[in-house]
């Protein structure tokens, strides 16, 4: 199984989600989503969102660009950057409440409304849109994005987060062994056919 | 032409160091090493080495180890790191005004000495074995470390990469298209080989 982190308001995360189905796929495991808010592990690591830091802000937008034309996926710098996340991991955790599959479809379209179409899922009036028009329920996402249990749940989850020591977005586990950024796909995939090697 | 700029105290860009000049020979381009010194970069940036972040510190070094395995070279922590690589980075400009071949041996004999012998290359007397060992002239070198001339150059060197926007190590810089990251040598590929087909 791959443990999958990720913040909506990470370009890197959106470019990660496009592939790593078809890594798993390849190696038969699972993708385990997991949504989370990168601001808790800021303030501990002393991180910021890459596009405010001088030099780096510039290279990275180009970069962001560069590295979308190379996995082959659309990518357009959203107009408000960074966003705030919240209401998108919501909506994703409570798709996940009904399958893994549902959390999937769910955090493609929101990562496309975003990094795609521009829309701004930081309002959770664009993210019941979104939900709706990939067939989920508007209306029972609606209330349940009032809910304290679903607020609660994504608290639990950036917690678990930080106690496995996950520190950016994306961010990748596989049964213990911890793997940081798109760039690690490779990686991933060269330790995948290790793993197996091993077994047999 | 591919500008490789790293600094020796730069895990990755030893890493980056064993993978360049293949990657330059299948695409028919030369490499031009510029050894840097990230201090006054990371003054710029609020960068700071990474092995000393909470949470990505015990990651890289991780990172580093399986990194090195997944590239095929040999690696080992350094007993003591950080270190200056301000010895090191004029001993290798030093070999550059031999020429481009000199500068390229010395980069790989003073990696290796840091980052498979563990050898603390800070120390200029450490520096000067390891040129001697690979068969420079031991006496020239020791000369040349004290001279002013050599002090401006690689402030020279320095300047030149800040002015480039490059702030990080490696860093690649090909016609102009900037690349940070040991992890991007894939995009490399992918532009270079993309570059060529553009040209025919």
């Amino acid at each position: 199984m791959i443990k999958f982190y990720f913040d909506f308001s990470s370009p890197y995360g959106y470019l990660a989600s496009t592939q790593i189905e078809a890594l798993a796929a390849k190696h038969r495991v699972v993708v385990d989503w997991h949504p989370i808010l990168l601001g808790a592990v800021f303030k501990q690591t002393g991180g910021a969102p890459l596009t405010q830091i001088p030099m780096k802000g510039a290279y990275s937008i180009h970069d962001f660009h560069r590295s979308a034309a190379f996995y082959g996926v659309p990518f357009n710098m959203p107009s408000t950057f960074p966003i705030s996340g919240v209401a998108a991991a919501r909506a994703a955790l409570w798709a996940r409440q009904q399958s893994m599959t549902h959390c999937a479809r769910l955090t493609h379209a929101l990562f496309k409304a975003l990094y795609v179409d521009s829309a701004d899922i930081s309002q959770a009036e664009v993210v019941v849109a979104v939900a709706q028009a990939s067939g989920f329920d508007g209306a029972a996402l609606t209330h349940a994005l009032q809910l304290q249990d679903l607020k609660d749940a994504l608290k639990a989850e950036v917690e678990e987060a930080l106690a496995n020591q996950v520190f950016g977005s994306p961010f990748f586990v596989i049964e213990g062994e911890s793997f940081w950024g798109a760039d690690r796909l490779p990686q991933i995939d060269w330790w995948l056919a290790k793993s197996k090697k091993q077994v047999m």
